[in-house]
């Protein structure tokens, strides 16, 4: 039992960190997703500049540009700033707070056992992440949800251990306090990764990705050269779109009628990677416009994405705020 | 070389956690050397209640009452307002903000090599302190040190290692932004610490100690009880003021001039330990009248402390946001 109305419990909170431009990935790994969400929650959607800051910190200057450039890849992909919050993780000075809260009745080692963080701790070793702040990162991430009172948050199977950390820590918060917080849900997010062009994980690093704003030359350059399945060495070799680093972006981005013969005509090599490619250009033309569009709205007026998030930092502060006083008087630390 | 002029080199910052009323214990050992240091430094005195938080956790219901008594005793007991700033560090949230960044660039190691650390865990192993928010104590503690750009400390003896933590800390953001913290001096503070009534370590919960507001009548009646020099079974037996509970509150109560005759009558046994009290007790009353009438200001003006509070608070918060932006603008993490 928690004080949450229904309403509430249909609220979910998910943010990103701001360290670079969007790509397909990115959109069919969790943006997709949560442009569906909007349709149906209550989302509260943030930047997560003090995120970023954990493993930015030695070189943070990087950060501040990403910040509007990943809001209005957000819009510009889907996200509907009347259906949803979108707002900045900093300018809410409350996450600070609850997590500062937060910190004092957290074990050490829930976090230590938390089991991404020896790996992330391996993973990222050249950016000694061996600081309180990373430490803390799940206590972080539990004030961000537990701040909105969220009763859902988006995650995949690899971030199921933070979000059971933020439901110990918001059971703990209501035994010692009285039943405060709800045990957020986890709302698993279909696996819909999508590799890079060269089958690798996407990553702009690797240069394998394109852009959510990517430009439409560049992005058929991209596709043109893309390998595909090994065994049509020839034209007249038959393929398998089993093997094609290719065939994955026909299924998320071209008429799902199409498939069969597209299926059809590389296995039985009747239909040649060339015009496969060409036609994964107009798809995927045909899915950026509408995000080119959308941009444009951006770049004609400089004002638009710095309104639209001081709108959202308002909205997402005036929750905060109430439920941080709320906590603080059920805890008697009201002044 | 810091950015600090010389004037906020002399800044002084000083918190105390409002746990209990204070007694001669607190008056000697801090608040003394506070109410000097008033008079040659840019002073910023804070009720520590987040400090609080992070032992009293588990039942944090008691801080809110301590708070308003707290600056009570400090005024009653000559802390000017005028003078210093006083205020309350949870309302001021700058300190959440600068403790959650300076989390980011703090090893873990530093914090659980600080020699406090485990003997604290030690020491307090009823509370269950193996929090993330303890083992980052000496982390909000450099926030609230930083925060002000405070050029000194003043700290006893014991806590030299936290203060080196602070420095280290200011050095590494230093190092990566820029330099932008001065690293503060210890002000070390004269050892003056007053044993209890009984010889043992002051302390409220062992009945040992005479508070601040103590009224006349049960302040008599603890000193006629006090335990003397052992070798003083009978009024002819010398004494020797070295081995007496009492002789130390003569040393910081009664006037000087005294002292010699006390030892000399004490060490004769010319002057018996019934007289000896009760030259205590009127040095005492002389001592705990005026605090008690300061403190009466309060009971005549409810209003009074919580306008004092605010003002402080609001003081201190201008200085806070101002170097808080300062900082933000040096990692280009202002928006
Ligand atoms: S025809 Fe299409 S699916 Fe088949 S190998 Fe070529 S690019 Fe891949
Ligand atoms: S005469 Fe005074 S100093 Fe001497 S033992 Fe008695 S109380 Fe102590």
């Amino acid at each position: 039992m928690t004080e949450n109305t229904p309403k509430e419990n249909k609220r979910i909170v998910s943010g990103m960190r701001p360290t670079g431009p969007l790509h397909l990935g990115h959109y069919f790994g969790v943006l997709k997703n949560w442009i569906n969400l909007q349709e149906t929650h209550q989302c509260y959607f943030f930047v997560a500049d003090w995120h970023a800051l954990t493993t930015e910190y030695a070189d943070p200057r990087r950060i501040k540009g990403f910040v509007p450039e990943l809001v209005k890849d957000w819009v510009a992909g889907g996200l509907d700033p009347e259906k949803c919050v979108i707002f900045q993780q900093s300018q809410v000075k409350e996450h600070a707070e609850l997590h500062l809260l937060l910190s004092m009745l957290t074990p050490v080692s829930w976090l230590e056992r938390c089991p991404t963080y020896k790996d992330q701790l391996t993973e990222l070793a050249a950016k000694d992440l061996t600081t309180y702040g990373f430490l803390g990162y799940p206590v972080l991430m539990a004030s961000d949800i537990l701040l909105y009172k969220s009763g859902f948050v988006p995650v995949g199977q690899d971030q199921l251990p933070h979000l059971e950390l933020t439901r110990e820590i918001a059971r703990r918060a209501n035994h010692l306090y009285g039943n405060f917080f709800p045990e957020p849900q986890a709302l698993l997010t279909p696996d819909a990764k999508l590799a890079g062009l060269d089958g690798r994980k996407m990553s702009k690093s690797y240069g394998n990705a394109i852009g959510l704003s990517e430009d439409p030359a560049t992005m058929k350059k991209k596709v043109m050269g893309m390998l595909t399945c090994a065994k049509r060495a020839r034209l007249a070799d038959p393929g398998d779109p089993k093997e094609c680093n290719l065939f994955p972006y026909h299924e998320l981005l071209t008429d799902p009628a199409r498939l069969p013969e597209i299926v059809e005509g590389c296995t039985t090599a009747t239909w040649g990677c060339g015009d496969c490619k060409k036609l994964l250009v107009e798809s995927m033309n045909a899915f950026l416009e509408p995000i080119r569009d959308r941009r444009q709205a951006f770049d004609k007026d400089p004002n638009l994405v710095g309104d639209l998030l001081a709108s959202g930092n308002d909205r997402a502060r005036q929750v905060a705020a109430r439920n941080m006083d709320a906590l603080r008087k059920k805890l008697n630390f009201n002044f």
